[in-house]
Order: C-alpha cells, then sequence, then structure tokens
C-alpha cells in the first residue's frame, strides 16, 4: 500500500501494516515528517514524475493521508493495474469544501447555511441573509483551524475574503448554535460494505480538536440519526477507506452534517487503544478490500486528548515519564523533531468505567507532556 | 534502543517503539528475518565486532529477542554508558537451563525434580530415582519443542543423551503430572518496580505454546500464588524487562515453576489486544526504566491461539480475508517468507465476554490461515 502524505496518519497506518504483514510504502514531499522514521519513505515534490514513479512501482494501491495532496502527477502517472483509494472522483468532491456542501445537499442531506462567495457584494448579501457572526474558510487546505476563522462583523468578514479566499472564493456559513459537536468513524470498502464507530463528541478550541469523548453522551436515537447520516455520507461520496464525519447537534437534537475528512481522523484516534480493530487497520483493510473488524469499545468509556505544541522550538521527551506515570494511559508521540504552538504533536488515550474516569486520565496525561 | 535478534518479538517490539517515539535499531543474523522489514536493521554474525559496533553506536540501551544470542563480543564491545537489560549475569544464569533451575532452588522457589546428567551412569541412577516418563532438555537452545522430549524407558533416555546432549550435559525432569500450565508474564524495572499480567492458561503440544486463555480458571488463591511466584522469580534473577514465567499446577493446586524467559513471550501475546499496555510497551518502558503502564484486561476473556506452519515452502497470504471475516478476531502474521511444519507464522487474538466466545473466534480465525 502507497500512502501519500507523510504526516502522524501515515505514521500510524504503519502500526497497523506491521500485523497484517502488509508493506506500507509513504511519499512525503519533505523529509523531517513523523513518518521519516518507517522503512520505506520517498521524498520528492508532488509534480515529479520520476519520483512518484518509483514510488508507484510495485504498489497494489495507492491511499491518502491526507486531503490536501496534490494528485495530478499521481493521477497522470498511476499504472492501470494500481488502484486510488479513496479515488479521484471523491476526493475532488471532497477537498473543495464548497463543492463537498454542495454535493451533500444535492442527495439531501441537512447541512447549517452556507455560501461560495466569489465577491464583496456577495459577502455582503450573505451576511444580511445569515446574520453574523459567521464562521469563513477557506474552500480548500483549512483544518485544524488553519484557514478558517469565526468573524463577527463586515469588516472582519472583508478581511477574511482577502487572507483566506486568496483570489477565489470564500466558503461562508452561517454560525450553527450547537449544543455539542459529534464526530463518526466510517469505514467503507469499494463495494459499498461500511461499518460506523460509535458515536464522539468532541471538544473543538479555535477550530481544531482538543478531545474526543466517548461514547457521546446523547439520546440513543441521536446517536443512531449520527450514524445513519455518517454513513449516508460516506456512500454519497463512494468513499473508499476511513472516512471521518463531523456533525453538529442542535438544542433540539436535529444534527447537521460539518464536514467529512476521507482518510483516517484524529477523532477516531481513540480506537487504537479503545476499540478491537483500529481506525488504521480498517482503513487499511478497506483499501485492500478486506473483511472490517469490529468497532465496538472494549471497555464503557474511552478519551482522547490531543497534545498541542505550547511553544516554538526542537521537541523533547523529557517529561514522558512523568506522562506514562498515569495509569491506564496510552501515550502516542508522532516524533515531530520542531514544536509549534498549537501544533499537533501527540495524543493520549484512556479508557475507564465512566467517561469522567477516561477523560481524568488522559488529560492528566496530555497536560504532563511538555514536548 | 537496541534489539539483539531480529525474529517476531523484535518486530512486535517496533509497534510498540513508534508510538512512544522510541527508536528500535535491531541486529539479526539472517537478513530474512520477521524484523527485516524494521527501518533500522544491521545484519551480521554475533562475532563480527565491526558490525556490533556499528549497531551499538547511538544505542542508550540495548535488549534481546531471544535468549540464545551469542553475547560474548556484545559484551566486549558495549560502551560503558550503554546498558544491557537484562543484564549479563541475568542472561547466564538464565540461559543454562540446568544452572537456572539450581538458582530457583536455592532461593526456594518450589521446582519439580531434576538433575543435569554428565555421564550415562548418571541417566540411569536418575531415571532409578525418578522413574518414567522423563523431560529431557538440552540445556541451552531448547525452545518450542525444539532439544525437548518426552521419554518412557532407558533406550530413549540414552538417546536423548546422544542427540541433544552434544557432548555436555542433559537435563533431565521428573515427569510433573499437572492438570493445568500456567504462564505469567512480568515487567520489572532496574530499581525492581515489577508489575504481572493476569495468569493465563496454556495449552501446549509437544512442548510448543499451541494456545493461552485469560484469565486463567483457577481458584483465586492459585492466581494469587502465581502471581507471587512469577514476580519473585523474576526478582532472584534480577529480570529488567519482560520476563515470562511457566508453571504447572497439581491436581491439589500446588504450583511448581517449570521455567522463565526473560523477555517478550509467546504467552503474553494476547496483551496486545487485550490490555491497556502491551507486553511489547512495557519491556521497553521497563528496559528504559520508564513507569510502567497497567496490566489489567480490557475485556472479561481473551484467548490467542498461535498459528503454525502446516508445510514446507514459501508463505503466502491469500487467506487473510477468510481470517479477517471472522468477527472480533485481531490477526498478526509476523512476515516469514518460509513456512514449515511447526513454525510460528503468526497469532490471533480474540477477547470477549467468556472465555469460551474468545476461544472460537481465535481459534476459528487461526484455523482459515493457511500461510
Amino acid at each position: 500500500v502507497g500512502v501519500l502524505g507523510g504526516g502522524q496518519l501515515a505514521r500510524m497506518m504503519a502500526e497497523a501494516a506491521v500485523r497484517l504483514d502488509v508493506r506500507l510504502r509513504v511519499y512525503q514531499t519533505s523529509a523531517e515528517g513523523p513518518s521519516s522514521v518507517l522503512p520505506d519513505v520517498h521524498t520528492g515534490a508532488w509534480t515529479d514524475s520520476e519520483c512518484i514513479d518509483a514510488f508507484l512501482a510495485g504498489c497494489d494501491v495507492v491511499t491518502l493521508d491526507n486531503e490536501w495532496v496534490d494528485l495530478g502527477t499521481v493521477v497522470d502517472r498511476l499504472p492501470p493495474d494500481v488502484s486510488l483509494r479513496p479515488g479521484v472522483e471523491t476526493m475532488n468532491r471532497v477537498r473543495d469544501k464548497i463543492r463537498q456542501k454542495a454535493h451533500m445537499e444535492a442527495y439531501g442531506l441537512p447541512l447549517g447555511l452556507y455560501e461560495g462567495c466569489h465577491d464583496r457584494s456577495s459577502l455582503d448579501e450573505v451576511a444580511r441573509r445569515f446574520g453574523f457572526p459567521l464562521v469563513a474558510k477557506r474552500p480548500t487546505h483549512s483544518y485544524d483551524g488553519y484557514g478558517n476563522r469565526t468573524v463577527h462583523d463586515r469588516t472582519q468578514l472583508h478581511a477574511a475574503f482577502d487572507e483566506l479566499g486568496g483570489g477565489g472564493p470564500l466558503l461562508v456559513e452561517q454560525w450553527v448554535p450547537f449544543v455539542q459537536e459529534l464526530a463518526v468513524i466510517v469505514a467503507r470498502r469499494p463495494g459499498g460494505q461500511a461499518v460506523a464507530y460509535p458515536v464522539t463528541a468532541t471538544q473543538q478550541r479555535n477550530h481544531k480538536c482538543e478531545s474526543v469523548e466517548v461514547p457521546a453522551a446523547v439520546e440513543h436515537s441521536v446517536a443512531e440519526l449520527a450514524t445513519e447520516l455518517s454513513l449516508a455520507a460516506a456512500e454519497v461520496f463512494d468513499c473508499v477507506g476511513v472516512v471521518g464525519v463531523e456533525l453538529f447537534m442542535l438544542e433540539d437534537g436535529r444534527l447537521l452534517l460539518n464536514e467529512i475528512a476521507p482518510r483516517p481522523h484524529n477523532t477516531g484516534h481513540y480506537t487504537i487503544d479503545a476499540c478491537s480493530t483500529s481506525q488504521f487497520e480498517n482503513h487499511l483493510r478497506a483499501v485492500l478490500d478486506l473483511p472490517l473488524g469490529e468497532t465496538t469499545l472494549l471497555r464503557p468509556a474511552a478519551a482522547m486528548v490531543n497534545v498541542l505544541g505550547k511553544r516554538l522550538g526542537k521537541s523533547q521527551s523529557a517529561s514522558l515519564a512523568s506522562a506514562l506515570a498515569v495509569p491506564g494511559a496510552s501515550v502516542h508521540l508522532y516524533g515531530k523533531d520542531v514544536v509549534r504552538p498549537g501544533r499537533k504533536m501527540g495524543h493520549v488515550t484512556a479508557v475507564g468505567a465512566s467517561i469522567e474516569e477516561a477523560r481524568n486520565r488522559a488529560t492528566e496525561a496530555a497536560r504532563r507532556l511538555e514536548l
């Protein structure tokens, strides 16, 4: 299996690949990423045909570690017997968030109000129609708070257009008055067979995932609907592999889809330690068209807390011992040499008899990590 | 961390190393082993000083994937700031099974009757004293049925002396009329802090581990005593890292120690999928003198079944899909290119609400794997 992108997701896929005796090869654009420690890594530009050819030679399936990979050269050079999973149609529909929303809308999936704004007058028109606050997003390459911001007035909205739009359109969303953000990890095979993991409650800060608790403390009917909508979203995009689906829960229990990412997802990292089959193993099984593994929780509850950088500099792991001393905490470090404020450096998962127990353990271990 | 030996244990240690961001380097004597897929592998003879020096350069700690490693050159070349864990004293006491038994006996640990026989007359004397059947073992390099056999009469005993003794002494043990074989995985830090995993019931055939069930269906007091004896065994050998301890349970509930292996152990593979912290992660934590992780089971029961080779030839994984279709089965393949009858090719773990559920799943998935 070839993986485009050498971030922490490729690195965690590699852990799952070893046990299935699947050979994983990674293509990365920088020699410094979390996957640099893996045995079979090709480093080059997305447009370097020669390097891409060498990477593709011997692959049966090619998949992605992130949706912002520049696929042009890969698709051009892809030998006929090598499958790209998820496929290029899926990627094209997903990676432009305006197109993604339009596609979900076309299939009748519930969404908040949104508009792709191409000029300043449409900005003002949308602001009048939706009211402030609004969420402004760069349609592509926006993730973890990069390229996203909440705007509270006309000045901020126009500034976002200049700074995030980059000459192209800006995605403007009506602020959704959610009471809880939810996420569901789906794994889907080429034939359409799919499984969903339990519904998680996610805590975001500055548009970035901070922590995840599972199962989400929501009514059974809400969890069922969230699962149904997530499976439907994976289906309408014909996703193959793992898909992370983010949803908003409103006060009356109604759900709106926020966005999907056609790859293993930060909100699914808890599955490594808390489920029979991790999202990374199920991603590999799905792209290899192998039977999917069980998605149930092994313990009543689990919590995952991201370890974010708190400073700028070289990372160090002197605090690891202190974090490992927290009982039941599973620490995952991504091996990033450079720490930046807010950068995802690792995560901690804890399971427990209750959400409180799991949350306390994961939070305490993550707090102790100073990378 | 440097690992001497490139078998499946080093390979599974590598999975645990990635998440802790511990760099693992393997020294192997054959380029074809399970660890050949790892990123940092040195291949050479145990006596190749130059190759050993290159391997040792940059290591903080050196540990072992098996106890039959020829340590001479490593110990000679070991820089003063690099720790060998477990240490050379521990290894010398453990690797010769006659010496191992004498050491346990000296500390008052309960053992079956045994004798190191240096000549034919002592063979006959021991046979008269113990009675047949007897278990004959080569004192070193005996594992998984290699170098071990049960003998039923004087002719078989003398043949074992010729074929297994190899000019040195033969370990002769009185047959222990056990009703159950048990095993306990212990992880121990340099300072002596130690944790034990739950007591497992193991099924052996031809002196080779076939399957493991956990928790063992024994009285609480028996499980407590097994844990105590196992911690004591790790202590008297001053083991650092993970130790697999094998015990016999007699009909009256009494326990005898069989033997110990100062490394991650086949009977502890279930911990990867069934416990918060795998034996491989706790081995790394222990040799790095980091706090040890929780050893409790995540589900009420787990079972592990070895996948043994059934033929001689090149291995192939066409049956993987069929095995993955068994719900709740976690399949682990070791990537061995050549299959031989009885060779350990992989294992399957399943967890469940009961031993029966776990056993049925693991057995069915293992049965489906034709490697």
